[in-house]
């Protein structure tokens, strides 16, 4: 990845282009699933934009896979690009998940833990960003790289805390089941941020 | 993957054997899950016949590693001959999971969405069977994993219909607890099979 | 991982007497929360010394990432120390979950296969420590992985077992939700233990 490489192959670099741009998406979609929980109105129409997010989501995916096909030589490994591709989609699918759950399950309020866990896949989504934002030159990746790992496992402590409360306060198990599972779809989306910073970390790693 | 070298080691091409009688193995298993909840009669026989088929599969993964091990020229990555082995048991693994869910939650009869599910599944591991017995040309490979791709799209669409359909139909929270592992079950076997397809899209963007 | 080779790159051994540490504290957490469930008394206090093994876990990790950071030449492939120690990261911190989720939903009592589980994962902890201090020398490291995957098998059916006699027995669907949960994440830790396994096989049939 030395720059005068990247000079000679400069179509190459537009794999760095639309790896930013998804993840520009994915942050765009956390935030909007934030929202949604701090401000509970007119969900179906906020759920949708979640919807059209992903949408575009996957048309990205589908640009990589498709220049990854047609490109001999790649700015890192084909395999790292392929398993990236594939985590970032997840992230995505996941928020979406977590949105869709909201109109498919009438949810009628938003439960604790439900605000702060969205606000930790927000922050995580901005470190995602902020990492493959400079992944061309690998600065600070690493860093970027351990927060990520730090918030998952707030996440982790904040999903916890959220479904013990759930069952202390909720009698209803039918109530149980429903938020038991969007709280936990948000924390696996921030599992799968950290997939994602793995594959950066194991991108960073052979390069050096 | 040429002509001439596969006919210079041709014991090599066992790998290719041995993988599409996998396959075989797992499409047989997805139509004798979806002619359970087709025709929920006689179930425990219908689900030791899985069940059967899952130890099949268990055969010759074992066969599959073993041989592995034995092989120093192999017809594509060794990590990926692992990798693929390892999805495809997954794949059959879950499919046995279903139909055991069956008859260990005594299950009375089949609920909305179960068939719709069971014959995506059945799609995808078609579509798994044309893409690897076709893995040794290479043909048309790709064209299957992009359908994989759709179908596990549909299946996510479709689990998630069947979830909100169990939660405004069904009042009993433990049958909602049964139905919603069970339908799930059948999705997340969908997802292994795009975990399937995006081995056999990386092993081909490889040898291309 | 010539002997002479080793030898000349002295620093480099010590992955393996990090990865020795590493699954020690792994095992002795698996005997920690086997412990709970056989005693169940004092409960808080134990579910506490779990979560420090978990924490010097998380230590151990974070030196083998550093430590991979800074080396040149490693005893065997750079992605396949990441993917390892990050598997076996999951491992403790399932048996973490475990033993955390018995504190937070307040379980009064242990019901039945949860210890047979967590003897089962117990076996699965002792066959991968043993398995990778043995992996310099590759020694016998394949054995202990298809011991590691029968336990898998054997905890996939202890785990049904269970769950079925669950939904038998306990009529409140909270309580069902609860140690359905409790009796997943064990059996899930023992798919953990497979998919450290499936890494260890790999390394040696690449190093093969």
């Amino acid at each position: 990845m030395a720059n005068i490489l990247t000079r000679l192959l400069p179509r190459e670099r537009t794999f760095f282009a639309l790896f930013t741009e998804v993840t520009a998406n994915i942050q765009a979609g956390a935030e909007a699933l934030a929202d949604i929980f701090k401000d509970y109105r007119d969900v179906p129409s906020k759920v949708s934009h979640v919807k059209d997010l992903e949408h575009r989501g996957d048309q990205l995916t589908h640009q990589i896979f498709t220049k990854l096909n047609q490109t001999f030589v790649t700015p890192f490994d084909r395999e790292d690009i392929h398993a990236l591709t594939g985590k970032l989609d997840d992230v995505l699918d996941l928020i979406d998940a977590g949105a869709t759950r909201l109109v498919l399950y009438k949810v009628d309020k938003i439960r604790p833990g439900a605000i702060e866990l969205a606000d930790i896949l927000v922050r995580s989504t901005q470190e995602i960003h902020a990492a493959v934002s400079r992944l061309e030159k690998l600065e600070g990746v690493l860093d970027y790289c351990i927060t990520i790992n730090s918030l998952e496992n707030e996440a982790d402590t904040a999903v916890r805390a959220a479904i013990a409360r759930l069952f202390q306060e909720e009698k209803d198990p039918v109530e149980i089941i429903k938020w038991k599972e969007i709280l936990e779809v948000l924390e696996i989306a921030t599992d799968k941020c950290e997939d994602v910073a793995n594959i950066l970390e194991a991108v960073v790693l052979k390069s050096a």
